[in-house]
């Protein structure tokens, strides 16, 4: 992987033309009361509302569109417990192919209904006893599926970047853009569209304090990585940027942040309590950053990207109680 | 109020013309799990994302635009600890006016800091030792605010029917049109605007289960009145239906159902989870009747009629965790 080539701009405009009308083109919200709180104009480009609950689905769909019709006919498979899982079941039921997913046992009960509820196989591992690359082995010897990785793919990060090609063509030139970051898929995809679309942006990538490997990384401009942080944001607590990511990220996106958890829940209770939307608690690093004034925004346009909405609603009530 | 002029289509299309770029014209979500699941095709409109969270700043802000300047300048006066009170104080917020909102002081607190955060003031009775039209009379004397009334006034019944006009304007014709029922402003105001412009469309009200006073005056054509029941619906605990509204639902309402707690937390589940939309109990009181099969929707083309989404988190959690 190391001579791949990094996706560009082109590849986003492909992806977007992939995914016209598979995809959603999903709404950007407004909130008078957030831009008077914040002295600022805000745009929330609401992946929350994207098929399976998060922007997740973009990359999955434009990774299994590329395919070839004997490759779509052996399936895909992916690792993971989270959003990318409901994204690959979903793709593949909607695309005619068919996803395994290799999940702990451990998992929460609602991710794997969730994942089989779309048509996947799901092949549950003792994270204690097994190690899931045996698992996979198995698996592509007898089945020859083609792996789709969560975020270090190109063809993943170009269709992630669709969101934000989406959002500055329907909102205008924006001042900042603010992007949660965990592998980094999302981040890499967005900047590619500003870096094209809106040259002026600025682009800040905001990961969980707790796991702020891509903001070492991004600083030191060498790979840092972190072992399974105690964060709420669940689909940020990737070890480290990727192949592609990373350098993608030091390339184009002009400064990362961070957001703690207290600042993840009342970044929530805003968008649930406010604005009536449910996103998780991933989906609003960049939110809290901007509340927070990690990031200043006074005075400015400011894009921000919610991830998805996928969360265990009682456990977020709980959090919503403490 | 007994030879009051019953609000009529024109009414609700004046309503329409005066809230035009002061109301929300609120997005009508879809989901095609939804519609799997039930066979049907259904366009829920969502007035949990109108401003201040319900269809109640519709009614609330097309009385207050009738008021001539001198009235507007003397203020409004609501009984609510409700979407009502909200409602008028954003509503007077915009328009230059002052609301004073007659609270029970055991309203919650979230509720009293929402209507005083909108710039209300709120005058806090005890239910226990005070009675409300005490404390009305004593403000009448001193101010001479005019009294906006939560549903039984021809402005606020125009402003609610709004809602389902814009429903139908940018859906196209509707087979059922389900409708949350408390007491009965946005139920007979959506019902003109359905007569008006799809009368095919059958207009069905839905009740809490156990606040079903209206279902028992549309089938005895007299008045029948509840005690403070107990439901999760809160915006629907209301004694009955008013003087206006009952020969309203009377005249245009082709049906009226009920749906149990358990089938409002199984609808507000659906919306939430799946959805992503923060929508409270009595807010999916028509979708909780779809889903629950009381109202059958198979093979039609259904409209519903989200009303809001001020709720608890905390509280809505430990209902999702039960």
């Amino acid at each position: 992987m190391a001579d791949a080539p990094l996706p560009t701009f082109a590849d986003v405009e492909a992806a977007a033309a992939r995914l016209r009308g598979l995809a959603h083109v999903t709404p950007v919200a407004t909130s008078r009361t957030l831009d008077e709180r914040l002295g600022a104009r805000l745009f929330l480009k609401c992946e929350n509302l994207q098929r399976g609950g998060a922007f997740k689905f973009r990359g999955a769909a434009n990774a299994l569109l590329q395919l070839d019709p004997g490759a779509r006919e052996r399936g895909v498979i992916a690792y993971s417990s989270g959003n990318h899982a409901q994204a690959i079941a979903l793709a593949a039921k909607l695309l005619g192919s068919r996803a395994t997913v290799v999940m702990p046992n451990d998992a929460p009960a609602a991710k794997r209904r969730a994942t089989e509820g779309y048509g996947a196989r799901v092949v549950p591992y003792d994270p204690a006893t097994e190690n899931r690359e045996q698992i996979a082995r198995a698996i592509a010897e007898r089945e020859h599926p083609t792996l789709i990785p969560p975020y270090d793919h190109p063809h993943v990060i170009a269709g992630a970047g669709t969101a934000a090609r989406e959002l500055l063509q329907e909102v205008g030139p924006l001042d900042l853009l603010l992007v949660p970051c965990g592998g980094g898929g999302l981040l890499s995809g967005s900047a590619l569209s500003a870096r094209a679309l809106a040259p002026k942006c600025r682009v800040v990538g905001v990961e969980p304090e707790a796991g702020d490997d891509a903001n070492r990384s991004f600083r030191t401009r060498t790979l840092q990585t972190v072992h399974n942080p105690r964060t709420l944001a669940d689909g940020a607590r990737t070890p480290s940027l990727g192949k592609l990511t990373f350098p993608l990220v030091l390339q184009n996106v002009d400064d990362m942040a961070t957001a703690t958890d207290a600042q993840l829940v009342e970044a929530m209770r805003f968008a649930w309590e406010r604005m009536k939307l449910v996103v998780e608690p991933t989906g609003v690093l960049g939110l809290a950053a901007a509340f927070a004034g990690t990031v200043p925004v006074t005075g400015l346009r400011v894009g921000v990207i919610l991830s998805g909405g996928n969360v265990d609603l009682a456990e977020a009530g709980r959090l919503f109680a403490g």
